[in-house]
């Protein structure tokens, strides 16, 4: 299917010379333009823009660069569109910014840029403006990619962590674990087969049946790096108040309970990136998972927990037989490039 | 001055946990924080956006990080806001995309954080959003940088190649090649010094000015990676005109004549950031250059071409002594890593 045989990045690709130009107009614009790209413009002009804007970056340094159920291409997608999400904003605009390491296969290069097609157009965003850089055989890792992306607020209030109060539960949209142990375990040479997938992917349309509770919908966060025991610990931390969850209550694939215990690795520390938690006034929270009932990507969705006023700014965890502990917040330490 | 004694980036740093929070936190919260950072949202809310917006990305990977008048920080500001400017946009938000490699020192990471602070403050720009990547020791050169940014276009109708015609003139905002040759002389061990520093400035005064032309602004250009040179070739091949240019009329510094020769760079070849190519109504170029004559960036602004109707998609150069030659598109192969 792809088509650059041997061909592999070269320095020159990164010149801003003839050689740049080839690669975008040969192997990136075919696959991206839309109207914007075409003409390489130094900015991408914006007409149709209405209302109060959200706008994130991210850069991606995932390892390796193709796991189950993705690559860092549509991982970098989602990941934008998930923090535009978050900030209760339909995704629209993205940017692209390639780092390549010079010896990049052109075929490798192809894969993931039509990954990135595929993703955006699932996404409903426009890849607007972009740029390629180049750098020396051993000053990078293959490709590193950074996306930046415009979304326009449809959630109103827009959702902020001030707006937290004591009663408000915390609805997870499904299973956590499965991105964050699925590159694991591409890294790891195992003899057997977990059937782990990445759950990568754009999780807009979670967020936009959510936008109709209105002031109800307090607080969004897509659980990443430190997953799912990030997000709690840093809205225990930043709202002040406690955070009670129930262990029971947090759904896991069994492909990722074992493939926790094999690698030693906590699943409520590993990230995902096609969930999402969603802080909801406590008296809403049914109607919240009524409406994502027809949603695919909310597929086992529940309420894990809610805030109380007591143990401030500390995660407490109900085990499954009755216990407490406090979950605390990760350091950050075990699991590099996972994004 | 810089507070962090022997301390290097870890691994943990860009895990997501307590050590990312701390060096956000301490290290640079504290120089770029003008609201929207303090609370750390998955993306910014940007409430008072009205028109045409430009939104604009690059990559910074410039060897090495500290050259003579600007450093990695410095330059991906005035890379992303000159972007947005050729767009006929003012500057208004950024966004900072750090990927960090194991065991840079903090007190570089903090000299290019202050110095991100001091040039988007001089630029008018705020960073909005921002996010920090650490990759293992080998996987990365130091620092590399993504700056986006977004703009609103006081350029009426907004620049635009297409815009081109027979007879509009070329305007070349001052001396080429600084910036090039100065990161290029930095790299090499020379034993005497052509006190030569980089141009690395935000273009948007000389723009903001240029914008008092109205319709008689036809196209911006920054002519950064491949130098004058890509620029000019690149505009003739995109307009499908010809491209007359005089030897004479482009300004060149005495110490980077000096500096090219020894090097044995194309002064015209090398990139700059602080410099435009503005395309101008041949009938108001004079008008032009006087709208520019209080500016401090514009200091040996002059016409140094035009376009004709003949010779299409080339770059011709009348030379000093009355010759003509053809300008080639840079391979893009001689000047790696100069932004």
């Amino acid at each position: 299917m792809n088509s650059w045989g041997d061909e592999r990045i070269q320095l020159g690709h990164g010149g801003g010379g003839r050689m740049t130009g080839r690669l975008i107009r040969d192997l990136i614009l075919p696959y991206l333009d839309r109207g914007h790209l075409r003409i390489l413009p130094d900015a991408a002009l914006l007409t149709d823009l209405q209302g109060h804007l959200a706008y994130t970056t991210d850069s991606f340094v995932v390892s390796p660069i193709f796991f189950p159920g993705g690559d860092i291409g549509s991982l970098a997608v989602h990941g934008t569109c998930n923090d535009l999400a978050c900030g209760g904003a339909r995704p629209r605009f993205l940017s692209l910014g390639l780092i390549l390491e010079e010896g990049l296969p052109l075929n490798d290069l192809q894969t993931i840029i039509q990954s990135i097609a595929a993703a955006a157009e699932k996404a409903e965003v426009e890849v607007v403006t972009g740029d390629t850089k180049v750098v020396p055989k051993g000053s990078a890792d293959k490709i590193f990619i950074n996306t930046s992306g415009i979304g326009v607020v449809e959630a109103l209030p827009a959702p902020s962590m001030e707006r937290i109060e004591p009663g408000d539960h915390i609805l997870l949209s499904g299973p956590v674990g499965n991105h964050g142990l699925a590159v694991m375990l591409s890294r790891a040479e195992f003899s057997f087969d977990f059937n782990l997938v990445s759950d990568s992917a754009s999780i807009w349309p979670v967020v936009q049946r959510l936008v109709a509770l209105g002031p109800a919908l307090k607080f969004l966060r897509d659980p990443t790096r430190g997953g799912l025991a990030a997000t709690l610990t840093e809205m225990a931390s930043a709202s002040g108040l406690g955070v009670r969850v129930h262990e029971s209550a947090i759904p896991l694939d069994t492909s990722v309970v074992a493939a926790s215990e094999i690698l030693g690795i906590d699943p409520l520390q590993a990230a995902n990136e096609g969930k999402v938690v969603a802080v909801i006034d406590g008296e809403k929270s049914q109607e919240a998972l009524n409406l994502l009932r027809d949603c695919d990507l909310a597929l086992g969705a529940t309420i894990i927990g809610e805030f109380i006023p007591d143990r401030p700014k500390m995660v407490v965890m109900r085990t499954r037989i009755g216990g407490e502990r406090i979950v605390p917040e990760p350091s950050g330490e075990l699991l590099p490039r996972i994004c």
